[in-house]
């Protein structure tokens, strides 16, 4: 059996993103993020099965804090306060001191198809397991597919606004903005 | 040069797609696909950049009918009618004789992760093109995200619908159905 490294996972984590900030992330093996913080290749697999994964940690607590506090939220809610809620509930990971890790790893993965490719189908999990919980309230499947790819998309709209150079407003200014403007894309009887 | 071959890009992907059923995707070689059809792996690879593409044949067309169509919409259009118009747009390349090898098509790629990926970006970039003529047409452009993002997330989800076992709506129908579905969910003041 191999020794439990504490706070392995973080470390490698950490270090991961400042190699790949700085050489690339095909220009960086898994050995060489495991040694520069003193492991080995072989802990390093048994932390992230592969080397995308590295940027995708922590993937299952943002989606557990979606699923929350849609589990939370009062039972006579509307569809539409319901996105809110799913939305809101995701933001909270992602306060100021966040930012500039969160912009540094966006361009990573913008400049690399295949992390394109992973992000996009975490955002497809995430609005799958928000369906899930939506149908769970008693909101029959259409309606709870379309809540979820909304809120997934109200998530991403406001993350890329959110991480733009030179923006200030918090994540939860942003994504309210964004809900709004959803509400008024999809109105009836609105002309522009 | 080689010399030009008549059709040989549509019975590729004919010849693809069965082989692709009967014994699976990974299981299938490009050379394999071109021989089945008295053609070289050569000329497989003249008309498509990897074996996943041959899926995806059709594709600019595809994208060409949803921005033909937003480019000859009423100028006073709303958002919501330009998300119709999109859709609908869209829905005129599967017709009932096309609906059992859109299943088949479909089975094939719901078996294949690397399939559901290349999926997702080509989603995902039908939705980038959409977003892109609507600020043509002096949509700004967060509304114009989202606008298209709904037109891109109501095709997929009637789609999928489309394609199921034993339904037998025509695209068109169901696709009203689901954009009149997410006009509800994003209704303000609408209790369930």
């Amino acid at each position: 059996m191999a020794r439990w490294e504490p706070g392995a996972r973080e470390r490698l984590a950490q270090a991961a993103l400042e190699l790949f900030a700085r050489q690339g992330f095909e220009q960086t093996a898994a050995e060489e993020i495991a040694q520069s913080v003193g492991l080995t290749e072989r802990t390093f697999f048994r932390h992230f099965a592969d080397k995308r994964e590295v940027l995708f940690y922590g993937q299952d607590r943002f989606v557990s804090l979606f699923l929350d506090a849609l589990a939370a939220a009062r039972a006579d809610a509307t569809t539409l306060e319901l996105i809110g809620v799913a939305v809101r509930a995701g933001t909270t990971m992602f306060n100021d001191e966040r930012r500039s890790y969160s912009r540094l790893r966006q361009r990573i993965i913008d400049a690399n198809p295949s992390l394109q490719e992973r992000e996009r189908h975490k955002l497809a999990g995430l609005a799958q397991a928000v369906a899930g919980m939506l149908r769970e309230r008693g909101i029959d499947a259409l309606a709870a597919t379309l809540a979820a790819e909304s809120a997934a998309t109200v998530f991403a709209v406001a993350f890329a606004q959110w991480i733009q150079e030179g923006e200030t407003r918090s994540f939860d200014e942003i994504a309210d903005h964004v809900l709004a403007e959803l509400v008024s894309v999809t109105a009836t009887g609105v002309s522009r």
